[in-house]
């Protein structure tokens, strides 16, 4: 994982070897980065997926084997306790562009990772939400 | 919905309940945020989806009932006359992770919507554009 | 096209007989973008897609003949040598909602295109990558 500071956040490169959701964490922690977006796109590998279902309170968890183009990552960055959380959804697409999608536990890097990160420049809080079971924004 | 200024916009959070286009366009509306972009993740629920045929110059729309999570909603605000207008576009994923999408009319709240909007700054206009029958931008 | 300045950027909006690619990297290319991120939404026309193959180091290419929703595009600008290059991934979406994407290559415009451009502020460079067989951004 590499990074460059730019105007008004970072760009942050991801290597064959990164798992995408834990290096983008691990970066937003040192960098102190408690809330704001990003966006990203490249081509991943193996990425896992969640479809959370409110009636059990739990995920679907599938994990799709083999390389993607990521179409299009989002998501932004919050605190919950003293943790950073990114909170990421991703596309993906496949030989036949055909695409998939939900909620991102994990990916591999395929060929790269490009992702933008933009600091909200304050500190949003998750907290535990009794009516759906997740950890929420609660700011 | 509730709502966190940022650094250089605000954090929205929609709730069961809300309807998130129109929340959303209330809260731009409520801040006069004339233009700008918006992008959010979540867990929705009956978005109704349009295609736009231009030969017939109507939209082709559908409801798809359910929750689903919302992979990406991407969008952008401008003036209509002397209303806001919110145009976005958003990827939803069912519990096997396959991805609808199109012009987003309405989504409900299945678990929760988390959305960044970043105000432009300027003001941009929409207006009746002959070629096409729709309110494009016109700046 | 057609373009507005913005508060951290420029909304630049694509109009029929564009190709989306090739306008939006000549006008980053007049403005000297030599970073940063682009969002954008519409209704294009036969997208090119890609999806590239590291194992022949090459792109599978597919030309989608019609007219799609832009469901959402993401991308990021960078130099190759002195040239500007916009690396984009988008996804589409038809008269069923269904959903494809991938690299894209070329699109036409049916409709329109609505795009936001944030510049980094900072220079960023790709150069061949010897593993991947890609121009990789190397900052």
């Amino acid at each position: 994982m590499k990074s460059t500071k730019t105007a008004d956040g970072f760009l942050v490169r991801c290597e064959i070897g990164d798992e995408v959701v834990s290096a983008l964490t691990r970066f937003a922690a040192e960098m102190g980065i408690h809330s704001g977006t990003i966006m990203g796109i490249g081509a991943l590998k193996d990425p896992e997926l969640g479809f959370y279902d409110i009636h059990t309170r739990t995920y679907i968890r599938r994990k799709f084997e083999g390389d993607y183009e990521l179409v299009g990552l989002s998501g932004n960055f919050a605190l919950l306790d003293e943790n950073i959380i990114l909170h990421c959804h991703a596309a993906f697409s496949d030989t036949e562009f055909r695409v998939i999608g939900g909620h991102l536990f994990s990916a591999g890097v395929a060929v790269t990772g490009e992702f933008y990160i933009r600091p909200g420049g304050t500190e949003i809080k998750r907290a535990p939400d009794p009516v759906t079971g997740l950890n929420l924004i609660k700011n």
